[in-house]
């Protein structure tokens, strides 16, 4: 939230068109219904917001860009690379449990995006990834663990990014905790 | 496939369904592309199908019984654990790079499912990872590995399933070489 009135307008306007979203899908959202949820004529949500399509890439980016925020902490940090790696990872389901919904749409709705901006939002999932990747080749530098390529860090994401679909605020254990738990399979596996 | 024709017809409704749920969504897909999509006219898309929901639920409940089909084989043979993990794995790998579409739909869109229908997904998804649950506990009996529990099994079937998201036909590894790699990383780790 910001004092800023168009900026307030347009995080209103994100979070309607997330909820929505969620709700109906992005193909079972009209412009009149998100016009209703935020209180806003079309031509003030053209004004802010542009079209449909424009909402979603938005939403989809801005996500992007506060897991790349949440990231930045651990990544900058100049701790070794093993407890870079659980900061990482909480940081990645705290930011998970806190956007929850905005990662479902995401995820279920960017393949409607547009070629142009689908690749945007690869480019911007890529530098999420090149954090994790430098972080993985630092503790293997440093004799940590084995090398790593592209298959280990998308299984390794995959693991924690599917939390997505049953994480529960309130759940048995916090993000935090089921963090821990995978940084622990990743760096250890089922090994006893 | 098959020669009764009422199945076959159903196939096709099923098929048509999912290459229109993946293109346009759930609510994106009326019932009359459906009806041009497969040739059929309203009445006898209802015949076969009953409604829009209705389609979605049978279309993912076809790709779980699939998936459970599929891991029959690993599930009851003689092996041990360990030898029994691995084909679990390449059996799902070789399924989602089969049925990577309906995959992407049922993932993407299972949200909008009637609660009952949803529930009943919730049960026959339970169903397939009590079958991995059964190889893991089989192989902490043998010490092959540490005890295992659900927050474990999520994690193992959430790396392995985020490959709908980017495995390709014709990619560098095959799904059998994915399911391999990953199988090394759940039972071993990053470690050295």
């Amino acid at each position: 939230m910001t004092e800023n009135g168009n900026l307030s307008s347009k995080e209103r306007i994100l979070a309607a068109g997330t909820e929505l979203f969620l709700r109906n899908g992005y193909h079972g959202t009209g412009v009149q219904e998100l016009s209703d949820a935020v209180g806003m004529g079309r031509g003030a949500l053209y004004y802010h917001i542009g079209n449909k399509e424009q909402l979603l890439f938005e939403i989809s980016m801005l996500l992007l860009q506060r897991a790349t925020d949440a990231a930045a902490p651990a990544a900058t940090s100049t701790e070794s690379p093993d407890v870079k790696l659980g900061e990482l990872a909480r940081a990645l389901l705290v930011h998970q449990s806190r956007y929850g919904e905005a990662w479902t749409v995401v995820l279920s709705e960017a393949r409607f995006l547009s070629d142009e901006h689908r690749l945007e939002i690869i480019t911007a999932r890529d530098s999420y990834e090149a954090i994790w990747m430098q972080v993985l080749k630092d503790g293997a530098a440093a004799g940590l663990w084995r090398e790593v390529d592209g298959v280990d860090i998308r299984g390794i994401l995959g693991m924690l990014n599917w939390s997505n679909r049953w994480m529960q605020p309130g759940g048995a254990l916090t993000p935090e905790e089921i963090a821990d738990r995978y940084v622990d399979l990743i760096v250890h596996g089922l090994g006893k």
